[in-house]
């Protein structure tokens, strides 16, 4: 176990020591753009798609991740970080946040017209850092990628449909997030079991895996929002406060009285909810339920992410995606 | 001649007919996304990228544009107008510009946000397009195009920037139109030549083709601005109006006497021009040369670019190259 987290951060340094190195220095660049696009390049974060995207190849190919082993699927992983990372720019500026990870956002620093600059041109940087991959399935590779990328923009779109609407139910909020955010995690799986030279029912589990930690994964941060600690990046009621959709909201919108009922439709209807009022809501949720049902449902998905790691055979790479998978569910932040 | 315009219509006519059909139909779509994107597809232009890339491809393989016979470029030709849709969606944004070919801009239509989203969705649906072209340069093809979308965003950088600066160059301003607008130009007939299997050398030819007239259209742009008339799509002297930087205003800045200078510089630094100040500048234009100056450089790079496509063997394709190349000279709108 304690293996497990030193190795994660052995990855996750590799991944940051490299990440800078997908944008090009020199004079004939404009500075507007260099330097917030540096700053997005080093702002930190889990690392946790390219660590998998690195685990899926290894588990594959055998390979281990010692020194330029797992060159064949750096590139791969660092574009999946940079697509990553234009999706929090542009997310940012269309959910108004002031910061990120302890850190303002590129359009509170500079401007929204920088920002989306920036985005677009993380854009551009993760499909170059794509195509340096060496693959005779580059070419699927790229439309898994792109495909991926059309999925995020249209699970934002519902996103923001979302905002105006009160009557969404718990099914399309699975479907959303699914979209915005899970379909990228199986993506990057997947693209690292075919880099990987998996054989056919390899990368299908390896996929699957993707979309039950992806699943996991949002249902265990609506779950934080309530029961998080502090070391939890955001404001714990953040998404009460903010009438943001959530599993837990839309669970209690199921079985609710109509008391309870009138409260969550507020929350719903995104008419901010003051801050005293976060402990109601919070009491609502446990009433009917919906705290156990988010917990239920994450420890379902994680189980059943191991179970299909068992379709692989036996290695390093694999058991440590596992104890990843349980991570997930452990994580107090 | 007039032949040559007809087939124009006929290539013009085919984009404008499979356009549409780059995004997805559906109900598990959000029409927020979905409804702004295909206003952007049905919004017409030119269509001058997709034709070059069809008449590239079709000069270098001997195929003409028959029924089914151009399928092998279509694909690319699409990809290649997403592309530029992407970037006007996006400029029009940071250019808080309220129209475009007649027409309300997304951002004006709706909100910035669903435009950020809509050019985010362009670049995957011209990645998902471009996908689609089967050729064994496949790889070689994307990071062309990749190169492309990246000096794109640069130029952009630097248009930005400029917008702040009083002490900008006419070799920087040439610069910044080279990678905005000029590279994706020589990208497109790149793309085509290397779709039709072009040697070496005629890649290399319809490449600098594309160099030469991606550079008359922007000078013979910033002409029309003092030149145009009515039919022309946007204001006459708008640019002078909004202190835009464009050829003629950064060559009579070379030349200008002390008094003219200032006047300049006015304009120079964005302190917008009232309409009727507007004559005074282009008298100044034309008394340092500068409007004279902008039509031998625009008649240099056509002469060139038509001089660059004896390199190829003679055929219908090459020749309607010819005649666009004189075309762009001769346009007054």
């Amino acid at each position: 176990m304690r293996d497990f987290r030193l190795q994660y951060l052995q990855y996750k340094r590799r991944i940051d020591r490299r990440f800078q190195s997908i944008v090009d220095e020199g004079d004939g660049r404009p500075r507007s753009l260099m330097v917030p696009l540096k700053y997005v390049l080093s702002s930190g974060g889990k690392r946790i798609r390219p660590v998998l995207l690195l685990l899926a190849y290894e588990a594959v190919s055998g390979k281990r991740g010692g020194a330029g082993k797992l060159d064949g699927a750096l590139n791969a992983a660092l574009a999946i970080e940079a697509l990553h990372n234009f999706t929090l720019v542009h997310d940012d500026i269309m959910d108004d946040a002031p910061s990120r990870r302890g850190r303002e956002t590129v359009h509170s620093k500079w401007d929204k017209n920088t920002a989306i600059l920036v985005g677009d041109e993380l854009v551009a940087l993760a499909y170059r850092a794509l195509l340096k991959t060496k693959s005779p399935r580059i070419r699927e590779i790229l439309q898994i990628f792109t495909d991926g990328l059309l999925k995020v923009c249209e699970g934002q779109g519902f996103d923001k449909e979302f905002e105006h609407r009160r009557d969404v139910t718990l099914d399309e909020y699975l479907r959303m997030i699914e979209l915005k955010t899970g379909r990228m995690v199986s993506v990057t799986l997947e693209i690292g079991a075919l880099l990987g030279g998996g054989k056919r029912f390899e990368v299908s589990a390896l996929r699957r895996f993707g979309y039950h930690i992806g699943r996991a994964f949002q249902i265990q941060d609506d779950l934080l929002d309530v029961t998080g600690d502090k070391r939890f990046g955001k404001k714990i009621g953040g998404d009460i406060v903010e009438g943001k959709k959530t599993f837990l909201l839309l669970q209690a919108m199921r079985k609710a009285e109509q008391k309870d009922r009138t409260i969550l439709e507020q929350v719903m209807s995104g008419g901010r909810v003051a801050s005293k009022d976060v402990r109601t809501v919070k009491k609502i949720y446990e009433k009917y339920g919906a705290v156990k049902s988010a917990r239920v449902e994450v420890r379902k998905h994680v189980t059943e992410a191991q179970r299909v790691l068992e379709n692989l055979r036996q290695s390093r790479a694999r058991d440590m995606l596992h104890w990843l998978a349980g991570m997930l569910q452990d994580r107090r932040s």
